[in-house]
């Protein structure tokens, strides 16, 4: 029987805050304990040079981000966690589907039409002014990285339908040429996943400036929350549940007894501070392992180094073959 | 002490012409048997691939020019053969370079340029119609090609100056950022090279319709010969050498004395048919055992497959520590 297969990319910039966990490493993480799934997750390191110039930003982030990863509960038995740079077939894989993709297609993609729309409202007239060819071919290495495992279903956030489809369309043409080697891949939009609002109460992001780190220590975490922001509302009086902040904190991390039980204190008039503290009980009772965890692996660099290398070996597995048969599907080789 | 680097680059598409053997070939395949010179010649399949979507003739042309060059005498020994698709470190370097080439480099690519004129010359408004992104990337390709092996000198056509000096473009960007690891290569271009007429007296091109294929056979070549153009002089009546293609061909072929002789007898009226003649047993002597060769290498593509896989073993005991040094220098890896 052939397992479904998903595949999860992982950058590898700055460091992965509260709303990063909930919306996406943590559903990524139960996922991983999947039965009857192969699912892939990779460091995608060769993406962050396409903007990182900087060997010790590169080198740290990728060691943050793996450990994060392994501290939250990664099954990296059950799945393959492995780093992009680690995989040489995905880079020539990467020219063979630059060959079967339009540039008119990547003269549509969001991400380069977002940087020649902000030079064209700038002093300067060349709408290609700083944009890199990482930028620009960006979305053929994507197709790689996920044609390479021929992954089923890729989980991923509402702005990356457009690679998604692009993917499809690059593995359409080479099916078309060669015969259908690749799975046409589909994107996989969670709508129930929670969205966690930042300490001001809009989306957290980090280029609004409001997110909560996610493995903070303890007295700094604790401070952070208490910062969130609420009404002026006085201990006694009935708040309302679902305009508070706090509350979208709290059905984060509870479950739905808890949630159902919280909503009843809102009625009876929690109070801000209260409240906070039986926040704070939580969020920091479901990190404290995985903190702990976290603060070990960063200290053993060397010990990371060894699983992502048996997880490259997992993935070379699938690559070295596949990368062959289509290669040969091509015409490489004098023989057969 | 380190020898000097050079690296031709070996297009694996139609079949050589006498005018290819020339210019090109010869003077590569002399190169090769030189002393204090390390030399780089690589089929480019991977370059083919841009335009090529037919995995049998894909697989005829590796061969028959793989099989052309080994019968005219290319020195494995002393030089390094490969083919392209067999270094898989030239891909992901393909990829890094990619990270630090601004688009505008490429907008300004000859080839592009050329593509986006004929498409703005006809109905469509769409300059990247039918573009493809092999096409517009293709001297990023080539760029790895070249730094992949540090080679120091690329002879080429005036038609890929442009490419390598965006090849140094690149580099120079790469070794800003991260270190002195490439050398900006130089292109060689050899003006003394006979450019060699066709049929019909104009340049010898594929496009011009007056090519002599390089192994016809014999009789073939015969007949081939005797259409080349000639004027209506009568024999007995003094010829103009300078003027002549059939001389032209000849200087080609002959040693200086052997020229000089001819040029006489030029001006002692020799005929047009004798020196037809003259010309075909010229030309068939410096081939006829190439091309036995030929048609025995073609009947045996395992050896052929097996010099090209020593090549790529000997080539990539230059690229994959090279590479290891380059990605070091990026910052993969979690340790040193």
């Amino acid at each position: 029987m052939s397992h479904e297969r998903t595949l999860t990319g992982i950058t590898t910039t700055g460091t992965p805050h509260i709303g990063n966990y909930v919306g996406a490493i943590r559903p990524a993480i139960t996922m991983s304990h999947a039965e009857n799934v192969i699912s892939f997750y990779f460091l995608a390191d060769y993406h962050a040079l396409v903007k990182n110039r900087d060997p010790k930003v590169l080198k740290k982030s990728t060691l943050e981000i793996a450990a994060a990863w392994l501290a939250l509960g990664l099954d990296t038995d059950k799945s393959i966690f492995y780093r992009q740079s680690d995989i040489p077939e995905i880079f020539e894989l990467t020219w063979i589907l630059t060959c079967m993709t339009a540039k008119g297609l990547m003269n549509r993609a969001h991400s380069y039409k977002a940087s020649v729309a902000l030079n064209e409202n700038s002093a300067t007239k060349d709408p290609d002014q700083g944009i890199s060819m990482g930028l620009y071919n960006y979305p053929i290495l994507m197709a790689a990285d996920i044609l390479m495992f021929n992954a089923d279903k890729v989980p991923v956030g509402k702005d990356q339908i457009q690679h998604l489809e692009m993917t499809r369309d690059i593995a359409a043409r080479y099916n078309h040429y060669y015969g259908e080697h690749f799975v046409l891949p589909k994107a996989i939009i969670d709508e129930k996943l929670s969205v966690l609002p930042g300490l001001d109460g809009q989306k957290m992001s980090k280029s609004y400036n409001n997110t909560i780190p996610l493995f903070l220590p303890e007295k700094k975490l604790r401070k952070m929350i208490m910062k969130i922001k609420t009404n002026s509302q006085e201990p006694g009086e009935p708040k309302d549940a679902d305009s508070s902040t706090l509350f979208e904190f709290y059905k984060a991390f509870a479950n739905e007894v808890e949630v159902e039980d919280m909503r009843k204190q809102y009625v009876q008039g929690i109070a801000w501070g209260e409240m906070k503290n039986i926040l704070f009980e939580k969020i920091n009772s479901e990190l404290l392992e995985p903190r702990k965890h976290y603060e070990e692996l960063l200290q053993k660099p060397q010990h990371i180094e060894k699983i992502l290398q048996e997880g490259a070996k997992k993935a070379r597995e699938y690559s070295v073959p596949f990368l062959q048969e289509i290669r040969k599907a091509i015409g490489f080789g004098l023989l057969g």
